[in-house]
């Protein structure tokens, strides 16, 4: 790369540049031949001036040219990877996983440990008490052949460039950018060889993109990243105006989960986690919508998939009793509080992010890289989109370590429920699928 | 501020800032709160998305606010700084200051050392045995009061900001903005209190600016910034499609300078100088343009102008015998080359910026801050776009160390000239006057 500048000019003056040029400029970045003031330049010059699928997918190139490469090989079945973009009381994995492996596919899952309101799934995993995410590549691959399904932690060394330039784009205003998500999205998931992918883009007031256009805009740049690499992938708009499960935190997600795998919890989180089964199983063993549909409720409703938990967590050296008794066998928190509606009316919309920060501000979750996380708290809240409230109806509970702690999350959640003397007709779960 | 990547945030979204919003940014990344990343992309964003003309004023006011401003009090005439945005063989402040002077305006010049294919005014003046330009501000304010004119080197505390953000925007791609650029160029004025500002925007092959328009464009700028800070200005966009002057160089513009203020040298450089010293005429005293004009013609041609350079480089401690002898008194270098025509034709076109990069080759020019300048090399060009050249016919000479290095200037100089058969009109000197 004779001087990186002009790259940067180029963009700057929107021109497309070469793979090339991308993939020289980035590996400059991720050697530190670039600095951080010149990367910044072009990342706000990418997010103004836009990156075509080319740049993108070189972006996406280097990337992954910048670390580890993981493969699972030997496996007889399907091997599948499932990604969500990331919204509020979103444990479709932890049912997901189990129920897809219980219809024949090997789910092999490795995920990171980001910023939020909650942990993401790993935290959830990790408050079964022994569960390890830890897994060596040979373990992991092992478990998948023999349970079917494994959920692990990514290495340090999948994907750095991206850690590295995420750090920077947060700290330069250059985060909301579709090609930029995108590839961040999709590099760690075309770093690890599976047979299909299944990438669920979460839209609405409690995800990080607002509107179900600019979801399905993310949605179609991921997927040409997938095409682009030569991958099988299946990708779901779905609703984020409304929490999807009722759980948020991390012990109670867990909860959530068994009850939805014990057949005990019907609803939106079961229905998407059936959904992302089926179209898995169409996609990996050519079976009809319908009939991989009605396999899908079948194997909730008949315990199979909750076996397939069981094992998981047995394998990765969990207590397998969290299937039984999960609230006898997971952490729980010292102070309950039920919340009761305070008011009448139809829930027109809930307040989704400000539901996921009263959780946050619990301890759920975390601000900076390495943060401890409280795994049993968290927030409960039952009522949904369209649902008639009475005053004084039980809507959930909050999870907390002390009284004014858990009256205020309680206030939160009241305050984020918008309600009205009108019918409302709750948002699709599903706005689209792409492929 | 409590989170500047909010302000970078608002500019990337298409929002005008506040004035607050600008300065605090600006003042933060001074005193080292905003990291080079973050204003890196600041200036992407401003680059592309724009900036007001409020927003532009507040950018200048905290490029000011960083370091000292400089008053010339006492003095009786009115004062007049003069500016150029840089071309080739532009000397106009070396015939400019005197002129002025010799007309009763008090010019008091402060200048950077720049970077360029050759040095700038202060390099020129100091290639003048003895001569210092590291006045003290008081002893500046006696010459402009005894002689009517000083040039002296701005000090280390004067805009201090700019030096930071301009080597930020030259390592980031962040340069070509007319914002960013109006406010670095009138920082440095509008910190010198005069009475009057005469600036010179370049326009075309040998300037920054390539057009007329864009120029254009940056003239007005410069000049809602004068404006704006409350300061009388004048502005003019001229010609840069070629070398101004004959001599690309250090000591040769001095020759050249001292030629035009004897009267022996007529041209575009002594009708450039002979035009801002008019406009200022006007400006400071209400004279009439036309009777301003013969009278900056008359001191030339009387010898009043260049008695007056004898005293300023006196007074700066130059040997005055510059004037009387200058080759004799002037660094000169051991091989000089005649260039002569090897075709004949029309002079169409001349590549300036080609014929500057040969007189840097040479070493007339610095790189890097605090390079060295050699004084006595650098290039002179006698024909213009119009003339008529036959082959043979000497248009200029290359001054050099070594035989090989002034071939190569040469040929690079006759390479830089394009001929034609058919007549060619010369581009006009002046293009615009704002006021």
């Amino acid at each position: 790369m004779s001087d990186p500048r002009q790259v940067v000019a180029a963009k700057r003056d929107g021109y497309s540049l070469s793979a090339d040029e991308v993939e020289a400029f980035v590996e400059g970045y991720t050697r530190g031949e670039v600095n951080d003031a010149l990367a910044a330049a072009f990342l706000m010059a990418c997010l103004l001036r836009g990156m075509d699928g080319a740049e993108t997918l070189a972006l996406t190139r280097a990337m992954i040219a910048s670390g580890d490469t993981v493969r699972f090989e030997g496996l007889e079945r399907a091997t599948v990877d499932k990604h969500s973009t990331g919204g509020v009381a979103d444990g479709v994995t932890l049912v997901f996983a189990p129920l897809a492996a219980s219809l024949g596919m090997a789910v092999a899952k490795l995920s990171g440990r980001g910023l939020g309101h909650t942990g993401g799934t790993l935290d959830k995993l990790e408050s079964i008490p022994g569960l390890r995410t830890d897994l060596e590549p040979d373990e992991m691959r092992r478990q998948v052949a023999d349970v079917g399904c494994a959920v692990a932690a990514q290495s340090e060394r999948l994907v750095p460039a991206d850690g590295k330039l995420y750090a920077l784009r947060d700290a330069t205003a250059t985060v909301p950018s579709v090609p930029l998500i995108a590839a961040s999205v999709m590099s760690k998931k075309l770093a690890v060889e599976t047979d299909l992918i299944l990438l669920d883009v979460k839209a609405g007031a409690g995800a990080f993109m607002k509107t179900a256009a600019d979801a399905e805009a993310l949605a179609e740049a991921c997927l040409g990243l997938a095409h682009g690499w030569g991958r099988e992938a299946r990708v779901a708009v779905t609703d984020m105006e409304q929490p999807l499960g009722d759980a948020v935190g991390n012990a109670l997600d867990v909860v959530e989960a068994v009850d939805v795998l014990r057949g005990e919890h019907r609803g939106r989180l079961r229905e998407l986690a059936v959904a992302f089964t089926a179209r898995g199983a169409v996609a990996t063993s050519g079976a009809d919508l319908a009939t991989a549909t009605a396999d899908a409720q079948r194997a909730i409703d008949d315990g199979t998939a909750l076996e397939r938990f069981r094992s998981m967590v047995e394998a990765q050296g969990g207590d397998p009793r969290v299937v039984d008794d999960p609230t006898g066998v997971l952490p729980s928190a010292p102070v309950v509080l039920p919340i009761e509606a305070d008011r009448a009316g139809i829930v027109a919309s809930m307040a989704t992010e400000r539901i996921g920060l009263a959780s946050g501000a619990l301890g759920a979750g975390r601000v900076r890289k390495g943060d401890p996380i409280d795994p049993a708290v968290g927030i409960v809240v039952r009522c949904k989109i369209g649902d008639q409230l009475e005053v004084g109806q039980p809507v959930g509970e909050v999870h907390g370590r002390d009284a004014d702690g858990v009256r205020r999350a309680a206030r939160e959640v009241l305050d984020s429920l918008e309600l009205r003397d009108e019918p409302v007709t709750p948002p699709p779960l599903i706005h689209a699928w792409l492929d």
